[in-house]
Formats: C-alpha cells, sequence, structure tokens
C-alpha cells in the first residue's frame, strides 16, 4: 500500500526521534483531528495501570477527543503520583501547541516500566512534533510507536456510509507472544465517519473480542495495553446512532481492519518463526473452548516443539489434561491442517503422522482438537517458543 | 555420599540398558523389598493419566508393594488399552522373575508419549535386570529413571526410632522448569522404618505438599508424575500407627530428604542457570500469595529477565497485576536477598536498584514481594527461562 492509503479527511500524523529511546530511532508520535472527534477505547485490565492509561481512562468518559500523544521507550508505569502528573504535564504541552482543550489530548505510552519520563525531552521536542504534523505523516507516527517490532503493522480500508466514501486507517504495535498478556499492545484507529460514541465503543469491543483479545488473554493485559479510535465525522453522512445495516457496513470494516492488525502482531511475535492458529472445537461450552485452546497455546513445551518442528502431540494432550475443565482423554482428536494426528486420545501411527510432520514445517498452521463434548469453539491465534524469543526478552533493556 | 549411604536394609536396586532410548544410555531400573513393604504414593492429577499411573493408582489401594519397575525413553501414555495391558505384562514378567504376586508390583515411565511400549525389548531384557539386583544397586537406578537430567539426584538420611536405626533414601527425576506441570517428574523413596499405611500415605501428602508441590503447580501436573514410597519395616522397631514423637522424627527426616530432592530438581530445571525463591508476604491469604507467586514464577518475561541478569522488576509488578487477585499497586515492595528494589510501587531509584542487579548476577536468589494486605505468605522455587531450555525443548524427540 503506497502512502495515499493511509490518509484520512481531517487526520494529520506525525512521529520523530526525541531521543527517548536509546538506539535513536523515532519515539515520539502525534495523532491529530482538525476538529473534536468521537473518541472509543479499551484499556488494559491489569491491576497495575501506567499513568497515561489513567489518565485516559477519566478522560474517555466525554466520549470526544482530537489527539493523541504516544511515546515508546518509557512507559511510565509504576511511577506513582509524579507519573500522572507527567502524563498530564504532556498533554498540556500537546494542547498548548495545537491550540486545543488538554482535555481532548490522550497520552499513550510504551517501553520499560519503572522510570520517570524524560520530561525535559518533551519540552524540547513536542513544538518539532506538532510542526511536522501532516496529512502524509501516518508512516512516522507508526515508526514512532514500535518497539521490538521487527515490521510496522498497518491496515487501511474504505467503504460506503450513507453515500459517502468513509476511510478507516488502524495502526498496532505488536507485544510478545509467548504469553501475549505481558507485553504491551498499543492501538490506534482513526476514520471520517460520523458514529454516534456509545455505538463506536459497542463495536471497537465487540470486535476487539474476536481479534485483539484472541491474541490476549482477556483479562491479563499489560500495565499500557490500549486501543484507541477517533471518528471525526468530517464524511458527512448522517450519524449513525444504532446497529442498522450502515453500521453492520462500518463494523465488517472494522473487524477486517483489526483482525489483519492482530495478526500482524502474532506474525511478528518476539523471535516468532511461526503463526499457528489453535481451533477448539466439541466443548461443553464456549469458556471451556476457550481454556482448553490458552493452555495448548501458553505452553512452553507446545510452542518449543513448534519451533523444534516435532509433531509431539503428547504435549498437546498434556496441556489438554491439566488445562482445568474435565475432559475424557480418550474422546480426544486433533490434526495438524487436515492430517489427523490423533483419533481417540492415541497416535495414529508413524505412517500417518508423517502427514502431520510434514504440515507442522510449514510457516503458518492450524491445529484443530475435537474433544466430543458438545458444541463448545473457540479459537486463538497464537507463534511458536524460539531461542530468540529469550534473547530479545533477555536483552531487553541493555 | 559413597554408595554405602544408599544401602537400606532390605532392599535391592538394579538398572540396566534394554535400547529403549535411542541413545544407549540407562533406560529400565528396578527397586525390589526383600519382603512386602507397605507402600504409599501420590499420582499425577492430570486428567490425562499414563498406563502405568492407572495400575499403580489401582493397586496402591491394598497398601501394600515389593517392586518398582521403572523405564525411560517412553511415557506409556496416550497408549489405549494396549497401554494397560503392556503395563500389566511388564509387571508380571517382573513378579514371575522375582516370585512374588504380580500385585505388589508397580510400573512408572517416563518420556516420549503417544508410542507404544517395545515390549519385546522388555521381555528380553527384565531377566537380566532381576538378575543384577543388589543392595549396591543405587545409582543403576538412578541413572536409569533420568532423561534430560544434567545429574542425578539422590538423597539420604539416617534417624533413630524407639532404638533402632531408620534409614531413607531417595530418588528423583527432575523436569522441565518453565512450567513444571507439564514434564513428567518421578521419585522413589525407600526405608527400613516400620509405617502404617494410612499413616505413611498422610505423611508423603504432608511432605510433598511443602516440597515437590511447591516446584510443581497442584493440580496440574504431567501424565506420568508418580511419587511412591516403600517402607518394609525391617530396621524391628514397634510399629508406628498414628503422630507421636517418633513419628514427628520420621516425618523431618522425610522433609529433609524431599526437600533437598526436590531443589535439585529445580536446580537441574532444563537449561537453567538460576535457582530462584520467590516468597510473597502479606497477602490476605495463602491462597491468593499462591497465585500471586505462580504468576511470577510462570512468567516467560520475568524468567527471561533473571536469565539475562536484568533487574527488570516492572515485569515482576505486571504479573503480579494479572495474576488474578485484588492487588494495591502503590502498597507493592519487592527486595532481591536483602536489597530493596521497589517500594510503594515504584523504583528505589538508580542507585539503590544497582544493589539488586548485583544479587540477580548470584547464581541463586530469592525474590520477596510484599503485599501489604494481611498475613498470607508462599514460597516456590523456580529457575530463569535459558535459550538451552528452548534448545533442548525444541529437539526433545530427535
Amino acid at each position: 500500500m503506497g502512502i495515499q492509503d493511509f490518509k484520512v479527511p481531517g487526520f494529520q500524523f506525525s512521529g520523530i526521534s526525541a531521543g527517548i529511546k536509546k538506539n535513536g530511532k523515532k519515539d515520539l508520535g502525534l495523532i491529530y483531528s482538525e476538529i473534536p472527534a468521537r473518541v472509543a477505547g479499551i484499556f488494559t485490565t491489569n491491576a497495575v495501570k501506567a499513568a497515561p492509561v489513567q489518565v485516559g481512562m477519566e478522560r474517555i468518559k466525554k466520549g470526544v477527543g482530537q489527539a493523541i500523544i504516544i511515546n515508546s521507550g518509557n512507559a511510565n508505569a509504576c511511577t506513582g503520583s509524579q507519573g500522572l502528573k507527567d502524563a498530564r504535564k504532556i498533554s498540556s504541552m500537546v494542547a498548548r501547541g495545537l491550540g486545543i482543550d488538554e482535555k481532548l489530548v490522550f497520552p499513550s505510552s510504551t517501553g520499560v516500566i519503572g522510570v520517570p519520563l524524560p520530561l525535559r525531552k518533551f519540552e524540547d521536542r513536542v513544538p518539532e512534533l506538532i510542526q511536522s504534523l501532516s496529512p502524509d505523516g501516518w508512516m512516522n507516527t507508526v515508526e514512532a510507536i514500535m518497539t521490538t517490532d521487527a515490521f510496522p503493522k498497518v491496515e487501511a480500508a474504505t467503504c460506503r456510509l450513507k453515500g459517502k466514501i468513509v476511510k478507516l486507517c488502524g495502526m498496532v504495535k505488536g507485544a510478545g507472544m509467548i504469553r501475549p498478556n505481558m507485553a504491551t499492545m498499543l492501538s490506534f484507529l482513526v476514520t471520517n465517519a460520523n458514529i454516534k460514541t456509545s455505538l463506536l465503543q459497542r463495536m471497537l469491543q465487540k470486535v476487539a473480542d474476536v481479534t485483539y483479545n484472541r491474541i490476549t488473554v482477556d483479562g491479563d493485559t499489560s500495565t499500557n495495553d490500549t486501543v484507541l479510535i477517533l471518528a471525526n465525522g468530517m464524511s458527512g453522512h448522517p450519524q449513525l446512532t444504532h446497529m442498522d445495516r450502515d453500521g453492520e457496513v462500518f463494523l465488517a470494516m472494522l473487524y477486517r481492519v483489526c483482525k489483519n492488525l492482530a495478526k500482524s502482531v502474532v506474525k511478528d511475535g518476539e523471535g516468532a518463526t511461526k503463526l499457528v492458529e489453535i481451533l477448539i472445537r466439541g466443548a461443553k461450552n464456549g469458556e471451556d473452548a476457550k481454556k482448553a485452546a490458552y493452555a495448548i497455546a501458553h505452553s512452553p513445551l507446545v510452542k518449543t516443539a513448534f519451533f523444534g518442528e516435532d509433531a509431539n502431540w503428547g504435549r498437546i494432550l498434556c496441556a489438554l489434561g491439566h488445562c482445568g475443565i474435565p475432559i475424557n482423554p480418550n474422546r480426544i482428536d486433533v490434526s495438524f491442517d487436515q492430517a489427523s494426528i490423533v483419533k481417540n486420545g492415541m497416535g495414529v501411527g508413524a505412517r500417518l503422522e508423517e502427514k502431520a510432520a510434514e504440515v507442522i514445517k510449514k510457516k503458518s498452521f492450524k491445529v484443530t482438537v475435537d474433544l466430543h463434548q458438545g458444541k463448545g469453539q473457540f479459537l486463538v491465534f497464537t507463534t511458536d517458543l524460539s531461542i530468540d524469543y529469550v534473547k530479545i526478552n533477555a536483552s531487553y533493556r541493555s
């Protein structure tokens, strides 16, 4: 996609290096709507909430926002009342520069926990950040929010609502994938659609539940996880106020964009060499299916076997056995893509297992488990656990 | 300790290579009591139970045992009704060779899941295994139960009960340490004490709860986990039937032996370079403390930071924040050994954090977290997550 794909009428973007990251890369980004926009958001459910998250949760109650200021390199988490003051101070710098109400600015941070923000660097560089705002600046902001991400993760889509062209652009910053709940995920979306705040919030929640929350244990998120969407209504169509046919059209677009962003986060999981879908079928209910899916997706032994391209299905059964739901081991079926590997709790035999052994060599494959208990289903996306995952996370701060 | 330390009156041991392991190392072991012994045991709570576990759980109901036949290289798990037949057949081979009742033989297996046992190899080699039984054979059995263990893990102790010398010897086979619940732990203990079965079982359970279960999430164990103790009573003292002063003496010895064995399992965690104690203090109750302790001990991000010798306390607070108990982030204190690193949820500052940074370079240290909510405590032992962990587990079967 070319740069023109990430233009949304009424929005401007910028991203610069302010020296917060040690490596000199871009670390300060700004998203700005020329007029106040409806804003909806989802914030971490971790009991330890970073200062910018606390500020954002307070400000979003009004349902209006006009700017998002994001820094990487420092999470401003576990920084006490000073952290809160700093988050507010930064948003007031931005508000002053833009000539808008400070309450319309949402601060967001990612990076090392427990270190005070280098406020001076913000004071020095926010003016430049504002000056460099541009309708073409999208990729600069994207770069500024990246941490261990290997590549930028962006999506854009267009639809027609009540006769008007509506644009939606999204960006996401990835997360360590072995336990996605413990590394920060930030996603920012902007659209020129005109949508009532309460409806926008419902849509975002609905979509996040089947996209971002499928790569993250719900309720188990990092100190900083944030998803924000700004809708400035500049497309000029009558406001969507409830879930009618037009609402469905926008919802479908939002789903498509967030699903692709979520998948790209998994693909870029720290050190990941494989993208693996885990589908549980035939559970007693959805909740049971979810427990089973995460037990497999979080098992380091299963994940290292994926990395080693070892179709070690015993580890999958072992994970199921302790996932906390009642199971009948003798009724479990497992397949890798189309290749059956376990039937009634037992291996299908060396000859047939070779087919599954071929599947696991692929960059991307699907593990399907049928528990034969009912109709409960759950799908999660995960990765393998590689040597590079350890290397990246052992040296993150150094 | 010399070989004489692992002699227990009335017990004989052997261990040979039967070609079950691909690498030609010892893989078949036998523990034999010259007379029927009281037996107590703890078996995996995983819903997927290996065939030998199922057989053992059935046989232990009588409270009497005389032999334990153990193989490594194949777990005989997820092998269906054939696996059960095989486990029984092996114990009957051993019973026939020893001239004892088949019901007094406990089979035990560890290794790859889902592959039928190579029964012919047992038929060929069990006679030799029996022939090589010897009071001095302890270390041969120990070698035969090892899988990815880097060193043999054994303990011996002596006490006096009602005027008689009583010996207790134990061995344990280690387990992957990142999620100990998912790799097999086998421990076998023998003693010449004379203890009523029900008391022996109570003692074993009590001790396991604060030793083996501190390195394993209770309820979350592998398909094959087993702890067995044989007490043949040949010391000649009057039977211990309830928890009197002599009972306390034996219990203390059992605790000492199992604690050291459990710690040695952690030390030998796959690829481990650090032994870390995690102590939660000041939780509302013990159950909360336990959840908090395991959230830290199982966090791959915390564990890779240990490996990288990075005193990244933000990851510890993040793990606490999503561990499922209500916490007040602003009241959390954390220290590494004696060095305080977090006070009231915030870092103590770069200068003081340097002290903690020194502690994390040690081979062994203790992380203490005070939640300031009440008197609940919980201690677990864990390791770091190293590059070698991934290497070992990615290539376990190849």
